[in-house]
């Protein structure tokens, strides 16, 4: 097989930027998402938008996923409005979204009726990276299936970590990553938050600290942002709600395997009580103003957290 | 004040490195420890060796404090044995551990009576870099009391964080290096558990993840001796314990300032189990057979809980 057309679905803070990235290597891409403004931004990016999921698929080569969750890539692939008529010998279905290796190995076994590839291919990295080709990419599928959509990972990748061959190798892996980013930022939040309360200046800690024995990509990442958070709003570059999502991937994967992670559950804990406090679709970095009550937060409405990312 | 003579007091898995350490860079360097054979370890690194605390001290320009706790370190200086009799004006006090900010406070206004200098440097880097004068050294001690004790903190640090002019500065800042560190290998623990319980190979954790988004200085370094601690006993290069009293010291100022800290808390509870689980005088990256149920542990007799560092 040769993948000449994509059809991206869910054109959000990481979708839009692949899409763009796929369609400036030279594929022919097609893009969906539901917000029209997202739609927009894709079209002027040179992705061909779509009105719906079936007529962005509909005779491509290659459908990949960039929504928000499981039930968003049920729906995109065997909703009403899913890719599933596209889906025959010859086409592949990518899944770039952190939904679990449950919902991946049961969407795996369904295309696999339709005769199609499936490669399930999470990503990380961030929307910056994802318009560079800088992501890391974690693959659980056979090689016959990797091969087959080789050129597509390849123009998103900088990191390709093939984990195993099953549908949800990927997923397994990409959750683990993200349990210890969700408790790196926590950890980062509740240091610079105890370093306030004690007195010390805040950006001592980033500072001092990064490099050594405490350090961590997070603390380095998020913790300028976490200061900038301690008296504005930081731009939104990872939402709170994308980690209330992935640490309950966690805690489900915890719970399947009988492995006891109290960090990761506090963690989830947190993100989740940011989430009521109004900080969904705010910077991750904002998890620290629960910790130091200084807050200026502004509840959003329902439907954001039903965005697609 | 120039120092040419330094007690070196608790000769243990850091105290004794830096003594050696001392001796070799020309000072006179004359060691303490209970433990006889910590004494003839320095002995053979060119320390001569003292038989109390007080002899130790007696004549010396510096005291250094290299013991475990906070209730060590007001036993070296104002215990019966103590080096109370050496301190007067012309003199300098270094502590060394990390014993929190409530203590140094104490213990620097009592030393300051004397009239001797008081400087607060808990260190961070391990034994073998202790050895090679490559610690990190977070300092709280007003600008002439560091310059009067300058020689010795330069032979000891690689990096001299000035942190602030109050003892306990210092303090304050190693407690929250160790909640992250505290807390970063207690993540580090529960990614290697739950892709081991996940049905991956756990070693994908540490070689895919470590440079990436979930990337610590604690996956990398204990990374690979949490894989050896699932199989085996790694060499003891870090104790359990002394996270035991670092997650306490954390958990006292997050309690003092009102900072809610849950991950440190999770992780202080995580030592602990460990430490009842007869993990105390191990390795730290052994908390990891707590969570996959691996572990061969062997119960430690209660004195090893007393030992000095």
């Amino acid at each position: 097989m040769t993948i000449r057309s994509i059809a991206v679905i869910g054109l959000g803070a990481m979708g839009l930027p692949m899409a763009a990235r796929l369609a400036a290597g030279g594929f022919e891409v097609r893009g969906f998402d539901p917000v029209d403004q997202r739609r927009q931004l894709a079209t002027a990016a040179g992705v061909r938008p779509a009105d719906s999921i079936r007529t962005a698929a509909d005779g491509a080569d290659c459908v990949l996923l960039a929504v928000r969750d499981g039930a968003q890539a049920e729906q995109a692939l065997f909703g009403p409005d899913g890719a599933e008529p596209a889906l025959h010998p010859g086409t592949a279905v990518i899944v770039t979204s952190t939904i679990g290796a449950a919902a991946v190995g049961a969407l795996a076994a369904a295309v696999a009726e339709r005769g199609a590839l499936f490669v399930d291919a999470p990503v990380s990295g961030g929307p910056r990276r994802a318009g560079e080709g800088d992501l890391l990419v974690v693959v659980g599928a056979p090689d016959a299936a990797i091969e087959g959509v080789r050129p597509v990972l390849d123009r998103l990748a900088s990191t390709l970590t093939i984990v195993g061959p099953r549908p949800g190798d990927g997923q397994l892996l990409k959750t683990i990553n993200q349990l210890l980013a969700g408790v790196h930022i926590a950890a980062a939040a509740e240091a610079i938050a105890l370093a306030r309360g004690a007195g010390l200046e805040p950006g001592v800690v980033v500072e001092a600290l990064s490099t050594g024995a405490a350090g961590s990509f997070m603390l380095q990442d998020r913790g300028p942002r976490m200061l900038e958070a301690l008296t504005g709003d930081p731009e939104v570059r990872s939402r709170v709600d994308i980690f209330v999502k992935d640490m309950a991937l966690v805690a489900g994967l915890a719970a399947e395997t009988h492995v006891p992670t109290p960090l990761a559950a506090a963690a989830g804990q947190l993100y989740l009580l940011a989430e009521r406090a109004g900080l969904g679709a705010h910077d991750d970095s904002t998890v620290v103003t629960l910790l130091t009550g200084g807050a200026a937060r502004t509840p959003e409405p329902d439907e954001n957290r039903g965005e697609r990312r």
